[in-house]
């Protein structure tokens, strides 16, 4: 009887995001189904401009943790650190299974282990093509092309209908390492019928179509003839496995060394040469330390740092500070990467001082997106014919820039879905609707804390940075309520004090008479002591400098 | 006799930029020929992203003031920050005539006239194609084309020959306002012999031509078709009189009124209509505050905040934040402009959070930049053909791209000179060599403080940034030495103390262990401990947090 109820009811697959959707990075998407829950991904972001001190930013899972019970597990479309950064902290507090292809899991295994988590998590590596079944789901894995080897399309079956999800891909007819992106088995999807798309939004606002990443290993052909006499660095994204891959396939045909440099780049080119990710013809490979065996001419490196990070490999081979290698005249640096919004002063920093230095830079040519342009997410949505599009991956304007694509492909508006994190969008094979709300957040990771630095803190260090901060002290006798010692002036990242003296100094004064008027008043209340050296203090400096630092006072009663 | 020695000496003309080069913004280039020295332009920078709380950033000059005697005057070359801003700090030193075209100088007035400075500055109207002698220089005003009204290139003659300066230009054949850059008289200069060219280095890594201003107008023209329903918003660089100009046109062919919005673009086309630098057909202009007497559709409000500007017309306009106007869903939204570097996230903030209100945005090919692409450079090199090369205006790379230009157009190597600031570049007819150095730098403006924040206040503020501050007070005992109160903890900006009592407790703790145990030791001395608090309280936060707070000791005697 009971079971019969539940076949004739049409319960709603609820799609949440967590994370992800008006922002680039802390990709997070919860699946339920009755008593089923899967998450697929599990990111992280780097903080905004303002996040002062931040290291890192994790979603809030605290939906996930009032359902414990429902969640069945992550499944991981690639191994980029928007999609896999946020494992080690949200397996700490949930710990289920995790599935993800081979290099994915290799990468995520490197990072559980650094957190000491990787004995206690269930993992699975999943084959393209095949399935596995996470209560009421079914989850199949599909081959699609990315800027990482692996990466994967996931088909999800639910008693509600099918939602195919993206992940983050490209159309490469030509890929460097595997399959092309398996189009037929999108095809043969969409011909079943599909309730929803989540689509990849990173590009949509691109006309045309992204080059394949074969491209650039001609451009790196075209450079290495042009530069036959000098070394050459490349600088590229550490998890660029393929470019690295063409890099070397280059460096062999003109009979070069090639050292890897940069830990991130070197633990993860480890890591798909042990899964075969990657092949490295023998005696091609050298460590740094070896280099210096060989001719400039028949060098090699390839480096992190790319996006101008001062503490990575290119940027302290520019400045000298590489205990190894130092890039100077006759050397040729490419740049095999674009500038992550952002981080154009960095990368032109780094630039200036390469050229300064004497090397050649190249900035140009030798890269491809790893992201669908509007031609390509058109294909996907012409073979997958969904009922519901819901853009994801991107901020607001690549969602509406994908939503527009939809439309011209005659997905009728109120099919279409732009969700905020936190938007429960239920669906049945009839319909498509936001029925609530669930909490979402950003994280804050500093140092060892997570979720210890909030709004309160950031106001703090946004204001300390603006201005820097005045303390004052002063001791209250607690007998007679006079002043024992101070007001005393001790200022940090406000002004040069000892260029300064008048100006504290005058500060002081101010501070001692407004705090005697108020003793001479009988005023103790520190309360009341404290609001008015702020006052009085705010005052005088704002008038003399037109700047408002922090004013903190210190009572102490002896 | 005295004078016949001096026709006979050989005397080099020394150029000596004390800013601008190798960086964006604060151009400020002296000329120096015997006794006397004319300086070309007096920009401010905006502050890099590690200079925190700071407003801006003007010149050290130190040379200038150390040889005021010499100083005939500044010369400027066009009316932008990057080229005037600096002038009202610089002029209250250094109190001598400025020269300038008509808006140029009235924008400069207009900055005076703030600073209180307007009546104590000797100031000179020059025309193009007239000449003004100061000393043993003469200049000559030369019209070209840039992204404002009245740029100007100046010849600058001395006994040792005669140096172009192009200021920063475009060659714009078909201009909106005036004649196209006067390309005759480069070409007569040429002729007649140029010992050296200092040209605009900004766009030198583009290729091709940069396009007129006028094929602005015609986008204007489409996109107002287009957009015939909605109310227009257009925003732009306060600065460019001739883009208003062409926007104002097209609001006027399709019938509609025109507001200018932000305190900034309004002052410079006042002034712009003062000086007759702008045409305005009548009962076009409207004050914002008339507009909601008009429908939508015959509405255009021009606005500051292209750049994302959070305190800008626009973002307010874009945030609920307007006193009097708000944008939200049917307004169509026109960038005409390009994001600078370094701003590209916030203006996508803006662009998100307009779409998010309902807005069309659109951000393409409203736009062209003021600076010349490679063909112009080549062109001004060939009519031009100096003797020496002096790539300006430009960060490192802009320089070294200038330098490859010239090289190409048959400069001799050695005859190109990529000049950091400071550097006293001598010129003879018959030679050119860097034969010095001054001292340069960059002196912050802070509130009303003017260099008084230097890189001791900047390392604490980033310091104080990254971690906050831990503040350690205790009072000791004159007569006993033993402590009277304290130590007690105050953080700011580290951890919600709220949520870390026992953490702050625990630290509390430690501190005072290490006290007291100096204490019975009999040590007193206040660096002692101190710096046993530091190093106690530093090891403790860093294990337990793996931050660096500020720590910062205060003892009080009592």
């Amino acid at each position: 009887m009971k079971k019969k109820k539940e076949n004739n009811s049409v319960s709603g697959l609820k799609i949440i995001p967590l994370g992800g959707l008006e922002q680039i990075g802390m990709n997070i998407t919860a699946f339920e189904y009755e008593d089923s829950i899967v998450v697929v991904d599990c990111g992280l972001s780097f903080p905004a401009d303002d996040m002062l001190g931040i290291d890192l930013v994790i979603p809030d899972v605290t939906y996930l943790k009032d359902n414990v019970d429902k969640v069945k597990g992550f499944v991981i479309t690639h191994g980029h650190e928007d999609h896999i950064g946020a494992l080690p902290y949200v397996l700490r507090e949930l710990n289920v299974p995790v599935y993800a292809t081979r290099l994915t899991m290799g990468i995520i295994e490197n990072k559980l282990t650094e957190h000491n988590l990787l004995r206690s998590t269930k993992r699975k590596v999943v084959k393209f093509g095949q399935s596995i079944n996470l209560g009421k789901f079914r989850i199949e894995f599909i081959k699609t092309n990315h800027s990482i080897v692996d990466a994967a399309a996931l088909a999800i079956y639910s008693p509600a209908g099918v939602v195919v999800h993206t992940g983050d891909f490209k159309v490469d007819y030509t890929p460097v390492f595997g399959d092309a992106i398996d189009l037929q088995r999108f095809a043969e999807l969409g011909k079943k019928g599909v309730l929803a798309l989540m689509c990849d939004s990173t590009n949509a606002e691109r006309p045309g179509f992204t080059p394949s990443e074969k491209t650039v290993g001609r451009t790196f052909d075209t450079l290495f003839e042009e530069h036959k006499n000098t070394r050459i660095f490349v600088a590229t994204f550490a998890s660029n496995v393929d470019r690295v891959q063409q890099i070397i396939n280059t460096a062999y045909k003109f009979g070069r060394k090639v050292a890897v440099e940069g830990r991130s780049m070197v633990n993860i080119i480890d890591t798909a040469m042990k899964l075969e990710c990657i092949s490295i013809p023998d005696n091609t490979l050298v460590d740094i330390d070896q280099m210096k065996n060989y001719p400039s001419e028949k060098q090699v490196i390839i480096t992190t740092g790319s996006q101008g990070e001062s503490m990575a490999a290119l940027s302290r081979m520019a400045n000298n500070m590489h205990r190894k290698i130092t890039i100077g005249a006759g050397d040729t640096v490419i740049f095999s990467s674009n500038p992550i919004p952002g981080n154009e002063k960095s990368v032109t920093k780094i630039i200036n001082e390469l050229l300064r230095k004497g090397a050649d830079v190249i900035f140009q040519d030798a890269h491809v997106s790893g992201h669908a342009c509007q031609e390509e997410i058109k294909l996907i949505y012409t073979l997958i014919r969904p009922k519901y599009a819901i853009p994801v991956h991107g901020e607001y304007k690549h969602l509406t820039a994908q939503a527009k694509i939809a439309a011209s492909l005659g997905i009728e508006k109120d099919h279409i879905f732009i969700l905020s994190s936190g938007d429960v969008l239920e669906l049945t094979k009839e319909q498509a609707k936001v029925t609530g709300k669930v909490p979402v957040g950003a994280i804050l990771v500093d140092g060892l804390g997570v979720g210890d630095v909030g709004n309160v803190v950031l106001r703090d260090r946004q204001h300390l940075a603006e201005d820097g901060i005045m303390i004052v002290v002063m001791s209250l006798d607690k007998v007679s309520g006079l002043l024992a010692a101070g007001p005393d002036i001790v200022s940090r990242g406000f002004v040069y004090v000892k260029e300064s003296d008048e100006l504290i100094e005058e500060a002081r004064h101010t501070v001692d008479e407004a705090i005697q008027s108020c003793l001479d008043k009988g005023i103790t209340d520190w309360g009341k002591l404290k609001s008015t050296t702020k006052d009085v203090l705010g005052d005088y400096v704002w008038k003399k400098t037109k700047r408002r630092p922090m004013i903190l006072p210190i009572i102490m009663e002896v």
